[in-house]
């Protein structure tokens, strides 16, 4: 082969952008063999210019800022590791504006202010990718996009935060979530602000970019009903392992087909143990989907970590390093202009689910709970109560719903929330497989 | 988009056939939208042209035969999925000399036939694409070519035939195998004669296949070792359970870095409970593999069937369009002229070992197996005497050996096998995982 040398700057050099460069300056030649580009590391910049160098960057590549590589005109392509949303948005915008594709791995940056970029880069006619955004190691974009192009997905459940499935692993064990949470710190799983992990955000912004790809919908990140795990009592964890249920923060979109709609969530839910996502332990990530000609499908790796994100940089750098050299157009994905399903409310949700109630142990209790269930058409499949290690003659009852609409039942927990034997806010988890 | 129609010619109409035609006829428009190619079913044949008019093909691009499709000059695209390898193999090369590129699902072709049609394919300029010969609707050869490009794979483990994977899931559940075989001839798991599946030769088709892709090492397929699941006893698949293992049919690769060697191999194999790969029921298939960039990833999904396997020629066949649209080249993927890795001999494997013997029940028998295993340098980890339902006083006793080597495992029992006290051939299974 002899195609022109494409020139690849990199930047942030960070935990993922080390991981990039390195590959990029070791691997160059496999990557040939592989796949006919010729790459070369040509700028690497980092707000920190002592970590592109312990990054391994030659100090002649090493540029003064994000802007001069986004903006350079010897830059074949553009890589944005630096994450957070207000720089990274300035530099991908003038690297599209200059007519270079983009690869990326900033989830926040695309589910927050993805569309405008996307809007620019097909007016500019290059693309924006983003495979590391979702998943890391895992190629769930490509499949999405390519292996199973000719299917509807109908569901997706995914596992998309290692921090918040760490955590719930270690719940699982009897471990408090407050105690998980600074085990997750101490070994690296977890940041010291852990909020974006684990109120549910990371997943969610996973989840929009998921849709957008998966559903042609891109949802209104602000909008999306996002909750995580730092409010789930352990508690809850034990009692749905008693009920032969393990507890996972899922990312859920699912279809209506009848009426359009795409409903979608980031919530801790229940799953059988015999489901494929149960087995998905610590901080791995893993999607299953349902496409109506593929059917069911599961992929299933690391999410996140320097190597794992950088190899699906790296997948991207080289298939836009194709497209470039072929002039391929139709390589370059935006979201639909008009989405394929209107975005439903949760309220219309149909599941089952799992109620959690504190009550005080006298007489009638249980009569009372499952007439306001029954009040507001909501069908009870079991019940248990608890033996008690509360105190003041408090004891804990579950209830598992059938198939109900999330409207009824989030009423009849109001109605239930109000009765004078209750003793604490009633917990709501769905039952998602 | 204004690009031109390609025109797909698609020959063999049977299950796989009449879904890839149902698909091509109904999902034009989406698949336009989505990959920017337009592709128009242009001919179709069958050796029986009313299974083509039964697929739903109309009258006016019904062909005479397969061989008028390969060559004819107003067919962009050439679709095999008649299987067998003799009339395939002739309309391959057909197409392939006239220009054409090429999409099939004919793993026993390419595996046993593939190197020239590849190399012709490579002569010719154009792409010779199979990813529905491997894991049907399971995007793995997209996944190994593209989402992984920038790894080194050093093992791989797959549940690649799902015929296999469901008699030994009801064999799990204490079902003979003959009864388990019956049972998936009914149900349509299983072929009336099912030797290609139970003997390990459709695994073995698609490792040789896998191995190519992830491996850069094309094996000769006549002596890739293969042992199926046809002498497999329930027995052990019972003492398995009890030493909390499951019984898979793998395709294993495993590299040794050191040595510059791949191992390839058809077994049923042992794997602890806990592994993904153990997870994996009834028809279904999944490949583990670990990457050294992207860690261990697993994808699962449905094998075999008419859908699954047709979204995977359709995705072929849009990844093919896309490039001819674009004239990309360096899509066309070739074996290596020279292979990464040599092939080891089996005898050099490294594993853990899973044995059975029936011997007489009588004192000092443990201790003459146990001695005969030491005096081959095999390390025991543990045995098991289980009470017998044999009779004449027979008992079965199991080995579980430490990290061995494979060619004194085989000396071992070798001489094992002539010691006065043995009842019936010793079983040898691996354990992978």
């Amino acid at each position: 082969m002899n195609e022109k040398v494409l020139r690849i700057g990199v930047v942030g050099a960070g935990t993922v952008g080390a991981g990039v460069i390195e590959i990029l300056m070791t691997r160059a030649a496999l990557l040939e063999r592989r796949s006919g580009v010729r790459l070369a590391l040509a700028k690497v910049a980092d707000i920190d210019a002592a970590k592109a160098r312990a990054a391994g960057a030659p100090a002649e590549i090493i540029a003064a800022d994000g802007m001069a590589v986004a903006g350079a005109p010897d830059i074949d392509i553009f890589v944005e590791l630096i994450g957070g949303t207000d720089a990274a948005e300035r530099m991908v915008r003038l690297a599209l504006q200059s007519g270079k594709p983009v690869v990326t791995a900033n989830k926040a940056l695309l589910a927050e202010k993805g569309r405008p970029l996307f809007a620019l880069a097909r007016e500019k006619g290059v693309p924006l990718a983003f495979e590391a955004a979702v998943c890391g190691g895992i190629p769930i974009i490509l499949a999405l996009r390519e292996g199973l192009i000719a299917n509807r997905i109908s569901s997706l459940l995914g596992i998309v935060n290692g921090t918040c499935n760490f955590i719930l692993t270690r719940m699982a064990e009897k471990i408090s979530y407050n105690a998980a949470l600074r085990e997750a710190q101490q070994q690296g799983y977890a940041e010291v602000d852990p909020r974006l992990d684990v109120d549910g955000i990371d997943s969610g912004h996973k989840l929009a970019l998921l849709s957008a790809i998966a559903f042609d919908t891109w949802p209104d990140f602000n909008l999306l009903p996002l909750e995580g795990i730092s409010r789930l009592d352990v508690m809850d964890v034990d009692f749905a392992n008693y009920l032969e249920y393990t507890v996972k923060l899922l990312a859920v979109a699912r279809t209506d087909p009848d009426n359009r709609r795409l409903f979608l969530s980031v919530h801790p839910s229940l799953l059988r143990h015999q489901h494929p996502l149960a087995g998905v332990h610590g901080s791995m990530n893993a999607v299953v989907l349902e496409g109506d000609v593929a059917k069911e499908a599961m992929f299933y790796g690391r999410g996140a970590g320097r190597y794992p994100t950088a190899s699906a940089v790296v997948s991207d750098i080289v298939a836009v390093a194709r497209a470039l050299q072929s002039g391929e157009r139709a390589w370059i994905w935006t979201p639909e202009e008009k989405p394929t399903y209107a975005i439903g409310n949760m309220a219309d949700y149909r599941s089952r689910y799992y109620l959690r109630f504190i009550v005080e142990d006298r007489p009638g209790v249980l009569g009372r709970i499952t007439t306001a269930m029954g009040d507001h058409e909501v069908s009870i499949a079991s019940v248990h109560q608890f033996e008690s290690e509360l105190k003041d003659n408090q004891v804990p009852v579950t209830v598992l719903t059938h198939m109900a609409r999330e409207g009824d039942v989030r009423a009849a927990l109001q109605a239930i929330a109000h009765l004078a034997f209750m003793r604490a806010e009633p917990v709501m988890l769905r039952i998602e497989g």
